[in-house]
């Protein structure tokens, strides 16, 4: 169906358990066409991560939150006793469908928690040493938290609970780094942002795209400016598409004009999101998104990172040891869906890249704002409080 | 008719005078098509201009100087005696047919000169103030260089004489240009280039591609970069089409991963063509490439501009006074007629941007290399010899 033009943002759900299945827009239509995916395996789900039907780090590791329930659907109508160790492979699976984006992970490594804890009658977080490493807490100190599983029984219904709740987490950090983000922010400023970090990229509201809507509302922001973002055309397709419905005055640009846009000095701050935040702060994101840093502090203009804090990985000591998805060169040599490149043509196709700390004037969490990020400081963010 | 898949870059012609009138590739059309326009009027041949049938500063120059042939033919049948007068309403057509290239006004000044001295019985250069402001010399020393119109009589074979010796020129200054700019890179390096500098943008062979085809001639250019160049996707369209017609070494990448790239290490030269080259050293060049210019610095790769002395413009301070073309909106929310962008989304289309000069180390002209330029060693460069 043709989208509607006046969905609010607070509609827009990327991904969405319902009907005992999980939903996806499948955003490679937009903004041509409105398709909602209904998926019931998990080996639709990871597909439809792999070929961004959903994509935007926050949506992805929320996707994988259902995907683990339908998962455990499947795996305990087949082997009611063994279905804990035989999902073990589908995890692995959702786990591998994106290398860069950490949320994915970080939602597969929570929702592994819960099960081992249900069979080992201990605390979700404090079996997996992800979370533990993330949180830093003491086994013993988080043992009594969390929902527990049975080690008998359908498990879909409890692991749900925990996938809305992963799910209900993001909306209100997201929420959160509005706020904060907005009041970084002078009255009147113009801002630039990369790719799309809005209610299509999370669970709702947005990182950056909810800074920028919390700073139109609050008369921060006068106009945002959008690079398209090639090759996917995040900013064309998705981030036009939901600003138009709320009205938010949007301009498109050509990625290569970032450096030309900012030269003309409206541009008072650069806003992105992020897929990794490594524990010194340097920050993979949509690929463009380190030229525009650049092209910020040779300008002057401020550079922020807002994602919330399932996308900080202290495992990750820098930009370096994050693994960077090397897309299909048909994604360069087409555009949208015609050959723009001659036959033979050849393309090199990174997804992300890397943004170095050292050109980010502030990374905001829920947790709340890091200016001019260092590993102590992101430390100190993360650390239980 | 399909383009052949081996046309040796020694046969693109995009601009050519045969068979009694202008022929033009229609560059719109490339790589999927290959057709050549027949033109008759100056009127159709500036609406070229604009419209991008052909493109690249000294393209449009050469394509100038042969409408400027049409324009006389018509004008002298259609009033013998008041012709030279008549033709200056063309002759202001074509030079504002696009306005940042100034390789335009060059040629459209250089035919005109011509025009006034067969009038008057001048040198083409001593009544032309642009062309006396470039080459610094005195009407007298000149007065005997150039061939002149009889004030009687049909001017469009003298005319043509001319414009095919501009065309010749501009062959001869980007060969030139090629072996210079060649011999500042390693032996072995990887390039970086932006937008479409070769066979389609010039006379022939091309200015930074020029270079590229040089110094993979010599063994200097292992393998080359291009930018896809939105909005208008010369880089896909138009430079990978030329290099894989001569089996060089081409990989497209989106414009935003260029810094990704420059990290890398390999690249150890970025090389662009120019529009305009102010007194000073700042280059008007395809929207980008300031923002590869700024990566290119971070990164300690070397940047090059390559353009013919018909580039450089003397009346021109600085970047900050060439004029920057704003084009259709549409460029940036469409392609070949498939929109990308949702239905009321805005652009904004900048077709040019400025690189300092403080971010060149080296402009390369058929009169030689200027290494870190400044205002003092562009004049001294384009002083006559």
């Amino acid at each position: 169906m043709q989208p509607p033009d006046d969905i609010p943002y607070d509609r827009i759900r990327a991904v969405e358990w319902a009907d005992d299945c999980l939903k996806l827009i499948d955003q490679r239509l937009l903004p041509g066409r409105l398709e909602i995916l209904s998926l019931t395996s998990v080996a639709a789900a990871a597909q439809a991560i792999t070929d961004m039907v959903v994509r935007g780090a926050p949506a992805i590791g929320i996707t994988a939150a259902y995907a683990v329930v339908l998962a455990a659907r499947a795996r305990f109508r087949a082997d009611p006793a063994n279905w804990p160790v035989a999902i073990e492979a589908d995890l692995e699976l959702l786990a591998a469908a994106r290398p860069t984006a950490v949320n994915l992970r970080w939602a597969v490594a929570r929702m592994r928690g819960l099960i081992r804890a249900g069979i080992a009658g201990e605390s979700a977080d404090a079996t997996d040493p992800m979370a533990r490493r993330t949180s830093g807490a003491s086994r013993a100190s988080i043992t009594s938290r969390g929902p527990r599983l049975g080690p008998i029984g359908d498990p879909a219904a409890r692991l749900l609970d925990e996938a809305r709740r992963i799910h209900a987490e993001d909306i209100a950090a997201n929420h959160r780094m509005g706020a904060l983000g907005a009041a970084l922010i002078e009255p009147g400023s113009d801002v630039l942002t990369h790719c799309n970090t809005g209610a299509l990229a999370t669970g709702g509201y947005g990182t950056a795209l909810g800074v920028v809507r919390a700073g139109v509302a609050a008369g921060r922001i006068a106009r945002v400016y959008a690079d398209e973002t090639r090759p996917w055309l995040q900013g064309a397709r998705l981030t036009a598409w939901e600003l138009l419905q709320e009205g938010i005055p949007v301009t498109l640009i050509a990625d290569g004009a970032c450096a030309h846009l900012l030269k003309q000095g409206a541009v008072r701050w650069v806003i992105v999101g992020a897929d990794r935040i490594a524990a010194n702060g340097d920050t993979a994101n949509k690929i463009g998104t380190y030229m525009t840093a650049l092209a910020a502090r040779y300008h002057g203009v401020k550079f922020m990172v807002v994602a919330p804090t399932s996308t900080v990985d202290l495992a990750t000591a820098d930009g370096a040891a994050i693994p960077i998805e090397n897309r299909s060169a048909d994604e360069v040599l087409q555009f949208a869906g015609a050959r723009t490149a001659p036959v033979g043509a050849h393309a090199w196709n990174p997804a992300f890249d890397v943004t170095p700390a050292a050109l980010i004037d502030a990374i905001v969490t829920e947790k709340g704002v890091v200016l001019a990020p260092t590993a102590e400081k992101i430390r100190a963010m993360m650390a239980p409080s």
